[in-house]
């Protein structure tokens, strides 16, 4: 039912395939982030033409609204949003350690977590939780997610390195917990490296985690993108990778930015997610083949060419420039669906040139071409 | 270029077709509403698959936003927002007219009324512009709308009979100047009846009216549906339509629901735009074969079944409403999307069968099935 097929290398870039019940994705591959059981500004056909291939959902929001128990009712996560293709949980986790830093609804959160579990106050009603690596297993599993992630403990950056010592050896603690909570055959467990900002708890993560290697169909690298310098998050990427077995998949957790997803390609990740390029779209910036447009600027007022001549979207094959500058001043709705199009198409469309240069063998070609692109203001 | 042809009658709705540069139009038709170039929450390939055949766009609106200037360099409306089918732009003068009552930006404007013309300070920044016959015909024949409207004078309700009067004739004296401003041949013109609430003022405005019966493509009805009661609104649409010449189109301005559409087409209207269907759809009213629904409300929380189940469109045929309710409680913008979709659907559809219907002469059994629907809260 689940397989993971490596296809070939380049360098360390790898050119997987991964089987699930609800299709194949091939990989590397961009998994666009479906918050709340919707991409947001998207609908699922638009999803669709644009080559999605699966898309992320997040336990903690969906757990909170609709709620477990609506979506168990429609018969899973799947059949409630009317979305056909596979699916990817998160645990909940990183929500939950994000409300302490007030990441919702601009209010500090009281979160309290022990070796049991965590406990959170929700940031819609202030409603009073405890997610343990059980419930979390328990809820991803009425889901039916595909994929699902145990429960781990995220820390910050910066962090102190022994409590983020101690987070990594509750992480694998709450992994074991999770492994034994796992009843269904039809989903697929990935385990999730922690250990921070340092290389030796980084290699002790993927030592304590490879363990539960036969109960885990791939890796997860979690606790990065969180604000450290990017040589950091390669340096810790790269360290990890180089240790996790070759014959699974491996996901960079929330990352990133077009060229994060390149440097860690090069590192060996398979697997990526981020709201970047759904957040820049309702904001109004805008990734191009030419380099990265602020369409609220005033020198797009009178430009009728296309947003970016190269690319194949509905928003570029059809409007100019000065349309969806105006449309977003307006403050229109459509201007964030067409920007949301064109940006979520300008991620799949990299990652389907970075899997057939990794197939011909010149992806560090690819990258820089990308680099330079990214790299352009216009 | 143009033409309009009536194919047939049924008691006094008609049946017909109008022949545009921009293609072909089967009345009775509604025109969604494309305030500043898109029809709020839609994408141009969304109105097609629902049928659209014609949109409406607000001069007052793109006069402001993106400007007349923009407009002009792109080579016309229809190039700029890249909307290939037919165009009718309205006058701007309601827009005016309701400056001074605070309709936009919660901020009331002043608004100075001659037969020279209407100056009013705008919603967005508050400078001040003139509106003459003649700038609002330069205005469209830039825009290059197939049909445009010429500058009236719009009154409220309630008004002082006298005003209404002076009002009316302030309308004829700038259609004649319209026409005389008119340069372009690919574009028509339409004259506006008001008149207000009187019968003997409707009568008069339409013997006025038709004396330019030359130089006009079709009627508009106007300064209706705005907080009159119904029976007026029918009354006075009867009245109009009574003596309009029978082979040229009918379009009742800013009209409306169901119900008043239904009642209209009664009365012998081939034309109709509101923004109900769209409004209604961003704040959660649907229109259903079996009824009216308020998406919010926590009964559908758990109703797997589809909005309507009669309903073609892309929302009815793929989601519940238990998934429309919980993306329209999460503020996803792909709720009010979804909901657009359906409820343009539902009046586009209703059009398709009261064509139908008209040609099959049992309009009135269809007017009814329909009034039934709406009148029921579900």
């Amino acid at each position: 039912m689940f397989k993971f097929h490596l296809i070939t290398k380049d360098g360390k870039a790898r050119r997987g395939r991964i089987y699930t019940p609800h299709g194949v994705i091939e990989t590397p591959v961009f998994m666009p982030v479906g918050t709340q059981g919707t991409v947001k500004a998207m609908l699922h056909k638009l999803l669709d033409e644009i080559g999605t291939q699966i898309i992320l959902g997040n336990t903690y929001h969906l757990y909170l609204r609709p709620g477990t128990e609506i979506i168990k009712k429609a018969g899973g996560l799947h059949r409630f949003i009317s979305w056909n293709k596979p699916i990817l949980t998160d645990s909940g986790g990183y929500q939950v350690f994000s409300l302490a830093k007030g990441k919702f609804g601009n209010r500090k959160a009281k979160v309290k977590v022990s070796d049991e579990g965590v406990e959170f106050q929700d940031h819609l009603q202030g409603d009073k939780h405890f997610f343990t690596p059980e419930k979390v297993v328990e809820i991803q599993e009425i889901f039916g997610s595909d994929i699902m992630m145990p429960l781990d403990e995220c820390v910050e950056y910066p962090v102190d390195k022994n409590y983020a010592e101690k987070a990594l050896k509750r992480t694998i603690n709450w992994l074991e917990r999770s492994i034994k909570a796992k009843k269904r055959e039809d989903q697929v467990l990935f385990g999730i490296v922690q250990g921070a900002f340092w290389k030796d708890l980084r290699k002790k993560a993927v030592e304590e985690t490879l363990k539960f290697d036969e109960f885990l169909f791939g890796y997860s690298i979690g606790g990065l993108s969180v604000g450290e310098p990017k040589e950091i998050m390669y340096g810790m990427t790269e360290v990890v990778c180089e240790l996790l077995p070759e014959k699974k998949p491996r996901y960079l957790m929330g990352v990133g930015k077009p060229e994060d997803i390149l440097e860690a390609v090069e590192r060996g990740v398979d697997m990526f997610d981020c709201v970047v390029p759904t957040r820049n779209a309702r904001t109004g910036t805008l990734y191009t083949s030419q380099g990265v447009v602020d369409i609220r600027h005033s020198k797009w007022k009178e430009d009728f060419s296309p947003l970016d001549p190269e690319c194949d979207c509905y928003t570029c094959r059809n409007f100019s420039k000065a349309y969806l500058r105006h449309l977003f001043v307006a403050e229109e709705i459509s201007a964030y669906v067409l920007n949301t199009i064109h940006n979520l198409r300008f991620y799949l469309k990299m990652m389907e040139e970075v899997r057939k240069a990794i197939e011909e063998k010149r992806f560090k070609e690819l990258k820089e071409k990308y680099l330079q692109r990214v790299k352009n203001k216009l």
